[in-house]
C-alpha cells in the first residue's frame, strides 16, 4: 500500500498476509494458502462481499472453536461416481477444494464425479470450486446452502439461504463461461448498501416482516426477507424459490445434517453446519474436447455479436466482467474500502501478524 | 365425452386415442404408447400447453419427415457414468424415455448417470423424465433446449429457448418435490393469451423488437422476445440468462449438433435438432434412503407450515399443485378446450382413427 494509491493493494502481498493470519490460527500452511487464495480470488474478480472483507468471520470462527483449523475431512460413503464428505467443521475453502479434487478424480476415472458435503462452513465464492475443473477440460458445478435470508413464495419466514449456483464451462479462444449466481433476487449486501445510502430498493426484491412486498431496505433488514430470483409469484419468484430448494436438497439434505433454518451464521460459536454440493464432468466423456470448445466459442460469439437492445452497446457472457476485473486488479492492485483495511489491520495486530501489504 | 360434460375426457381413453394416432403414423406400439403417455401426463398435471393441444406438432413432423417414426436411437460415446445419445430425429418423448432409462442403469451401476442427447425433437414436459427416477429412489434431472424465444440481457435478438430445468426428488410420506420450470420469466403461451384477451403484461417480462421493455404482448409477438427469469438486469435477469445458457450448453453444445438459433420450431419439415440433458443420481449413493426421505419430508413441512405472507393462506411445494390437479383430473376427466377437441378430432379423421373418447 502506497500513499499515492492508498487503497490499492497488491494481490500477492494481500494473499500472503491473509495466509499468515490463518497460519497463526493453527491452520496448516497448505490449507492457509488455499483459504487465502479463495478470498483473494473473490477480491480480484470484483466480488468484494466475499473477499477479505469477510476475514473476520473466519478468524472469529477459528478462535471460538466453531471452525476447526485442522479438520478431519473424510469420506462418509462413496461409489465410483459419487461421495458424501464430512467436512469436520473445517474452513469451507479447505473442505471445498479438497472435495472438488475428489470429484475431478472420479470424473477422470468414470466420466463424472459428484459429492455432497456436510459439516462445513461458509466457502466464499461458489465459482472458485466450479473453476477448478477448467484446467482439466471438465464442466464444474458448485452449490452451497447458507443461513436463511430468503422467504418461500407466499411466506414471510426466511427459510432458505441465498443458495448460489455456479457452473464453469471451458471455452477455446474465448474465456470460459462462468455463471456464479445467488438464487435470491438480489444479495443481502445490496439491501445493506441501500439502507446506508437511504435509497429505496426496486420493487419485487424484498418483503417486510409480514411478507408484504417492500422497497424500503430497512423493512427487509428488520425481520423481513429477500425474495427469490424472479421476485413475486407473478414475475416468476416461485422458480427462484424452487432453485433455492434444489440447492438446499443437494447440499443439505443429501449430505445429511442441516438444511433450511438449521444452517447458522458464520462464527457464532456453534458449528454453522453448512452443506455443499460439487460436480465435475469430463467434456471428452461426451464429445471431443476441441469440437466442444469450438462450439462454446461460437455460442459466445453468437451472443456477443447479436444486435443490442436500444441504449445498450454490449452483451456480456457470464464471467466476462469478472475476468476483466481480475486483469485490471492484478495490474493495478485490489481496491479496498478504508473500513476493510482497518478491520484486517486490526485482525493482524490482535494476532501479531504485521500488515505489510 | 358425454353431452353433460362436454369437454371432460377420460385420461385413459384419450391416451389410447393418441396412441392409435401415433401408431397410424408408423410409430411402433410401445413407442406410440410412450409418446401418448407423456402428452396425457402433461394434461393430467395441468400443463395444458404441453399436452394433446400440441398433437399437431408431432403428427405434422412425422408426416413431413422431420420426425422419424422408427428412429435409430444409439449411443455415440459413453463412459461408466456418462453417455452421448443420437436421437435419430425421433419423437422427443421416445428419445427422452430411452435415454433416461440408460441414465438410471448407469446410476444403478456406479451411483450416477448423465446423458447429453443430440438430434431429438420437442419432448413435452421436462418433468416427466426427471420423475422417471422416483420409483428407483433417485434424484432426476431433465433439461432441454428449444427454438429461441428469449433475448440475452441487453440484447434484442432471441437466441435462447425457454430452456426448462426439471428436478425430481423422492420424499417419504409427503409427495415428491418436482420442480419443472422454464428459464424464461414467463412462457410464450402467457403472452399469446394476453394478446388474445387484449390485456397488458406485467413489466419486466418481455421486450419489443428494439429490445425495449414492453407490457404490450403484441410488441413481443411481433419480433420482440421474452426476458429471461429475473426480467431486466436490475431485477436479476442476467441470472435467468445464465441458466438458459447452461441448459443450452449441456443440451446442445455438449451433445454436439445444435444450439441457440440453430434449434428449429417443431414440424417445419427440417429436423428440429433439439438437444436434451438427463441425469439420475441414486440417493443411497450418498445417504440411506429412509433418512434422506425423512429429511425431505421435514423440509417440505417446515416450508408449508411456516407463517404465510399477509393475504396468503398457503405455501406450495414444487409439484404439489400438479399432483392435486392430476388426482382431480383422473377422477373427473381432463378438461379440453373446444378448439383442442376440434383439432385432435380433425387429426383423427384425416388419419382414419375414430375419436371415441
Amino acid at each position: 500500500m502506497t500513499l499515492e494509491n492508498s487503497y490499492r493493494v497488491e494481490a500477492e502481498r494481500l494473499r500472503a498476509f491473509v495466509q499468515r493470519i490463518f497460519e497463526r490460527l493453527d491452520v496448516p500452511p497448505k490449507d492457509a494458502r488455499t483459504a487465502a487464495d479463495v478470498l483473494i480470488q473473490a477480491d480480484l474478480r470484483g466480488v468484494d462481499s466475499h473477499g477479505v472483507a469477510r476475514l473476520q468471520w473466519y478468524t472469529t470462527g477459528l478462535q471460538n472453536g466453531s471452525m476447526e483449523a485442522r479438520p478431519r475431512i473424510h469420506i462418509v460413503h462413496e461409489t465410483l461416481s459419487t461421495a458424501t464428505i464430512h467436512g469436520g467443521d473445517g474452513l469451507g475453502q479447505v473442505v471445498g477444494t479438497w472435495t472438488m479434487q475428489r470429484c475431478i478424480e472420479k470424473a477422470q476415472n468414470v466420466g463424472a464425479g459428484f459429492a455432497a458435503v456436510r459439516n462445513s462452513n461458509h466457502f466464499g465464492i461458489a465459482g472458485y470450486y466450479a473453476m477448478m475443473t477448467l484446467p482439466h477440460d471438465m464442466i464444474g458445478i458448485s452449490l452451497t446452502n447458507s443461513r436463511p435470508h430468503v422467504v418461500p413464495t407466499f411466506g414471510r419466514r426466511t427459510l432458505l439461504g441465498t443458495n448460489p449456483i455456479a457452473v464453469a464451462v471451458p471455452a477455446g479462444k474465448e474465456r470460459p463461461f462462468v455463471l456464479d449466481m445467488a438464487t435470491s433476487a438480489i444479495p443481502l449486501g445490496k439491501v445493506e448498501i441501500a439502507s446506508r445510502k437511504e435509497v429505496p430498493l426496486q420493487s419485487g426484491l424484498a418483503v417486510d416482516s409480514q411478507g408484504r412486498p417492500t422497497t424500503n431496505p430497512d423493512d427487509m433488514l428488520e425481520g423481513g426477507g429477500l425474495l427469490p430470483l424472479g421476485g413475486t409469484r407473478e414475475s416468476g419468484g416461485h422458480k427462484g424459490y424452487g432453485l433455492a430448494a434444489v440447492v438446499d436438497i443437494l447440499s443439505g439434505v443429501l449430505s445429511g445434517p442441516a438444511f433450511g433454518a438449521a444452517v447458522l451464521f458464520p462464527g457464532t460459536g456453534e458449528p454453522a453446519r453448512v452443506g455443499h454440493f460439487f460436480g465435475a464432468m469430463r467434456v471428452d466423456a461426451f464429445r471431443p474436447v476441441e469440437e466442444f470448445k469450438a462450439d462454446v466459442d461460437k455460442m459466445i460469439r453468437d451472443l456477443k455479436e447479436s444486435p443490442k437492445a436500444e441504449g445498450q452497446d454490449r452483451i456480456y457472457i457470464h464471467g466476462e466482467i469478472e475476468y476483466e476485473t481480475e486483469m485490471e486488479r492484478r495490474k493495478n492492485g485490489i481496491p479496498l474500502h478504508p473500513k476493510v483495511v482497518a478491520t484486517i489491520q486490526e485482525i493482524g495486530q490482535s494476532l501479531g501478524v504485521e500488515f505489510d501489504v
